[in-house]
């Protein structure tokens, strides 16, 4: 009937327009249980629930079978990790495959069959749950016991394919890799020939005395090769020139060239690559993102217009705005456009809605929220007016600022001063006292604040809130420091009571106050930029750090499958075994992703290595492979590791820095005039400026060519 | 007299024209004697001569008293260095002073002595030059012993001075400091609050074995700052957080937070600034050398319309050309321009130009020369325009790679081969066989290519000249080693004759063949790309690369100064020093500006330090300050050198190389159908595309503003 039609285009545009809004697809099933299904599986819980399977399973990790979540990493006085029984980690990954396999059937479903085979994500999730199952039946047959699970390292994928925008960025970077890999070519080549010349040059010569260079570094092609890939990361820069630069300052233009050809010229011309490719790669993903958003609300203008109630007209289709209310209510969108949007249909004078003018009316979508702080209290006294003033001024948050410095300054000198003394001779009394008396002043200063500015309007600022928190914890800290060991006098050394020591408390508080010193940032106007650039790049920056999870995490995993008693005590190094080598790489994953670490006594103390920037990583290379303490695959893996986190990684943070900053500083430069500090949180935003908008032809074409979704006209 | 007056104007004309070709100011007297010597000035005699003082006096520092230029940089084996007797190196200094005097004069003649107060860089000269005399008066009454020489330190300075690309360099540079300051202060702001974090959270317990990260790293404020600098640079980066993390793995956050902040995001945005701001002021440079070229040209018409000969015209001032002619015979310029301006004035039709029309014709002097290759030989007979098709081919020169390709591959493989032999037991039968047949190879393809090209047009590509000289080269060499040692049988190990044992003689072949297969280049289309783009930051570079020696001279003087004896031996450590540390320090200049060295036996067999890229500046910060070898005026030395070496200079480099690399790539997207490389050798035609042409109301306005030019309208 006309009704059920009626609502099922309703319907229709509701779940259009929440495209738009989350800039989905629109290319899904249309009809009615569908739509039903489509906004279940797209609501908060379900999304919500999915997000939790996929941090439960990578999270299994750190509690499975080779896990070194110790609180100390020093396996002398590590205690063993806890080992959880067969089955239950299993179970647990279970349940997770399960959620997965109900996620990959609605996506399908939805998506309809035609669009399935098109989708290679969604072919190679339900390839990876295959695979994945099967992994896990093999594992518990072997209750256990089995070495290779080939799953943990499937397991990344699943993060991957729930984020759209990570697939974005992977695209963009699957689009860079072409001309990274000719960089990483033209490195090779570069590598290869002073690799010869340098076997070349530095070859046996009869008398044993004068060919030091080549026993330590061009003994053979694979350690000449490794010397020489050494050097690129500059790790073993002066140490590999020496010998041939003792016997002759000459050999060193050799070392002079291949460090400026490779590490100046191609290792920066990888920078300026990616930073190239990337920056067009990012604005297309973005403006691809615009044209899904402008395409749903246009889908939902066609269905809405091809309402029964809607007059007919020859020339141009309409939507009426009762219609359009109707969707808007049950629309689940931020409140705030919600309103904007309504507000602007009820003013409108006209009862009846263009293309056009239905398109206007999202863009409020695509805008700020610009916030407005509370008005302050408006006092009756002349007193309180002139308080108001006084202290709602901003010298008075600039005194604030000298006092901070003030109470910096004097930490400073205490701890100069205490430098070299016993603890034991320590007097905690100079710098008890002076902190009670610092942190009477910030309480002060905060209620005199909320006192001038109101409580509403105090705590709309960031930078009040930060400042409160950490004057009301540093008041708790210093009133339970009196509480414990009294107030303070001359040759206040208390005996330790309760769980903190004196000493640990005026720690913990000057810590803070050091903390507290960064309120400081806003009111210098370079350091605000900075901070707020760096602030959207962490928000841009998501989708990378994601992809850098899946790299870490697999990296890890391998690393534990591959090295599994690997490591092999050389002489008389204290045997550290099997055990570390497979902590050791995992430490990649516990440790907030951090590094890799080594630990083994030599002629040092100790030595260790972790791998995550570009230096921990260098370290890894010299030692590891100079000292030749893994197999051949180790030079591999490292290679691998130090190409993809070091080298490329590294370089698109940079680029992505680049584009960044220099388009904040554009329009710091363009709108001065603008007092507040503008954030910018999303890539959307950022390129606002230069995207360009799809054209009617466009969108209507893209229409007509909906596999769900037929159109009256 | 009207003919005098006539004389005059040419020769103004023809001085205006030079100073535009040069890029010169016209700001300079104009009547006929100061116009003779500002020709003769400028004459390439006077200019070559100039050169020629400034390479001497700087040059003499490798020869006078602290100088360290032996063939080995091992103390152990150094003969002494030959130290001139006192009075030759002044003299030679003397004579150098002296020109520039007469230099000095005649530049602040030359511009006139009320522009002579304006300019700052002619006063500091002048200063330079009295202190520089003085100085040296003050060492010829001391007879060479004195120690501190500043005029040794104020040498670069007369580099400085004589480039004008040189001088717009460190204006641009020096307008990047202010926002390059806000960076460093915030870099410092970040030290700062972490050394008191980490002093606070390192700090000594009451059990003394569990301060090992105080003990080592964290002692007191002097050594906490220094550690925190370090991991700045990532020198010490996983050494210094091991402590703590193998007490507890969540210390590990301190770290791993202080280095994201510093290294990956405050560094970083050193790059972006530095490359933000630089990008601007590169093409505000580049605008004014062009304004600098029209207004010369201007000058040149607006002289030569005030010529008695043309017609006075009440509304537009013209030039005849027959004026113009006579000018550009006496015009020292590039001869293809002259021909091209000579060849369109004569096809010209009117026998008057005007402003627009003069300007126009001096547009030549922006354009590329477009290389034009002679043509192919035309054989008559068909065999032979058959071979010439065949040897003409670029598959021909494609089979000359694979040959190149196999040839490295053969020496390779022998490489391999030999690696673990002693030299006795090696065979060079094969290696000289083998190569022995490719120089023929090569040496058939010049002669093919030859008889195929023509000589002439052989020699005209870069890639063909490379070629053959390389053949012919291998080919004497061959044959000189069949002269020596006869030709290769198996078994073929003859003693020792002449200049070069065998083997050192198939070594220096087979690093020729590898040296030649960079024939390859050009024929790889992205390679062709970056070598261009490489080549054109060569050429763009000279600049900078003047300032970095003027930065590494100065760096190089001043240490030795400061550090003369500053190096204590320690301990067991063999005594090096005095000499060493002058040694040390100077091997800066000597070694191409490469590093520092310092060398001594401890432990390891023997540690040597060098500074110039970051990884060495690195090293030196790490060993030099953990060690503490040298006193802390030592450490402030290193950190500025750290500062404008590594992290200024490396960044300015890199900005250079992105906006060389983006521009060009962007060129190579827009300009896909050219298929010959175009060479854009300078930064002024790298901007070419958007560089804004002057007003005509501007360059009359800077014309009427000249101080020695009086304009008859």
């Amino acid at each position: 009937g006309t009704g059920a039609d009626n609502d099922l285009y309703i319907n229709q545009a509701i779940v259009f327009i929440e495209d738009a809004i989350q800039y989905r697809s629109i290319n899904h099933r249309v009809d009615s249980k569908s739509l039903w299904l489509y906004r279940w599986y797209y609501s908060r819980t379900c999304q919500w629930i999915l997000s939790l399977t996929i941090t439960i399973i990578l999270a299994l990790a750190f509690i499975e079978k080779p896990s070194s979540l110790t609180v100390t990493s020093d396996v002398r006085y590590r205690l063993p990790a806890w080992n959880p029984p067969c089955g239950l980690t299993e179970s647990i990954e279970l349940l997770c495959f399960l959620v997965f396999v109900v996620d990959v059937s609605v996506k399908s479903y939805l998506i309809g069959w035609e669009e399935f085979w098109k989708n290679k994500w969604l072919m190679a999730y339900i390839l990876t749950l295959i695979v994945s199952l099967t992994d896990w039946i093999v594992s518990l047959s072997f209750f256990c016991t089995e070495n290779v699970r080939i799953r943990r390292i499937l397991r990344p994928f699943f993060l991957l394919q729930n984020s759209s925008m990570m697939k974005k960025t992977l695209k963009s970077i699957n689009s860079t890799l072409p001309e990274m890999a000719s960089v990483v070519l033209l490195l090779a080549v570069h590598l290869s020939l002073f690799t010869m010349f340098a076997m070349l040059l530095f070859a046996r010569t009869k008398d044993g005395q004068q060919d030091k260079e080549w026993v330590v570094y061009f003994r053979n092609l694979p350690e000449s090769l490794t010397s020489l890939l050494v050097l690129l990361t500059t790790a073993n820069n002066p140490d590999v020139m020496i010998p041939a630069y003792s016997k002759n300052r000459a050999y060193s233009i050799f070392f002079i060239l291949f460090t400026v050809l490779g590490n100046l010229f191609l290792m920066n011309l990888l920078t300026a690559i990616i930073y190239n490719q990337f920056r067009g790669y990012l604005l297309k993903s973005v403006q691809s993102s615009l044209f899904r958003r402008r395409l749903g609300i246009r889908a939902a203008f066609e269905v809405l217009s091809s309402l029964k109630e809607t007059p007919a007209n020859a020339q141009q289709s309409y939507v009426s705005i009762g219609a359009l209310l109707r969707v808007l209510q049950k629309v689940d969108m931020d409140f705030r456009c919600k309103q904007a949007i309504m507000r602007s249909l009820t003013t409108c004078s006209c009862d009846q809605l263009s293309a056009v003018q239905f398109q206007k009316l999202f863009e409020e979508l695509d805008k700020d929220a610009i916030r407005q702080h509370p008005p302050s209290p408006e006092y009756q006294s002349h007193f309180m007016q002139k308080m108001q003033f006084a202290f709602g001024h901003p010298y008075f948050g600039y005194v604030g600022n000298v006092v901070a410095l003030a109470n910096i300054v004097s930490i400073c000198v205490v701890l100069v001063m205490d430098a070299d003394k016993q603890p034991s001779e320590r007097d905690d009394y100079f710098l008890g006292a002076i902190n009670c008396f610092f942190i009477l002043y910030y309480l002060l200063e905060m209620l005199l604040k909320i006192l001038a500015m109101g409580l509403k309007r105090y705590l709309s600022y960031p930078s009040n809130r930060f400042d409160g928190l950490l004057t009301v914890i540093l008041l708790v800290l210093e009133i339970a420091t009196f509480a414990v060991y009294k107030f303070p006098h001359p040759g206040w050394r208390p005996e330790f009571v309760g769980l903190l020591s004196l000493w640990d408390m005026v720690r913990l508080v000057n810590m803070l106050i050091v903390f507290r010193f960064l309120r400081i940032i806003p009111n210098m106007k370079f350091m605000a930029l900075v901070v707020t650039t760096l602030l959207d790049l962490v928000k841009n920056l998501r989708a990378f750090a994601g992809i850098l999870v899946v790299v870490f995490y697999t990296f890890a995993l391998t690393g534990i499958m591959l090295f599994k008693g690997a490591v092999v005590p050389l002489g008389n190094i204290r045997y550290v075994g099997n055990r570390l080598s497979a902590s050791w790489l995992f430490f990649n994953l516990c440790n907030l992703m951090v590094g890799v670490i080594l630990y083994f006594k030599e002629k040092r103390d100790f030595m260790a290595l972790s791998g995550h920037f570009q230096a921990e990583v260098t370290y890894c290379l010299l030692y590891l492979l100079s000292v030749n303490l893994i197999c051949r695959w180790a030079k591999i893996y490292f290679v691998a590791w130090w190409l993809i986190s070091s080298v490329i990684w590294v370089n698109l943070f940079v680029a992505l820095l680049l584009e960044n900053f220099i388009h904040k500083w554009d329009r710091r430069c363009h709108r001065e005039p603008l007092s507040d500090i503008e954030y910018q949180r999303t890539v959307e935003l950022m390129f606002r400026d230069v995207l360009e908008e799809p054209t009617e032809e466009e969108l209507m074409e893209k229409l007509h060519q909906h596999p769900h979704l037929q159109l009256c006209r």
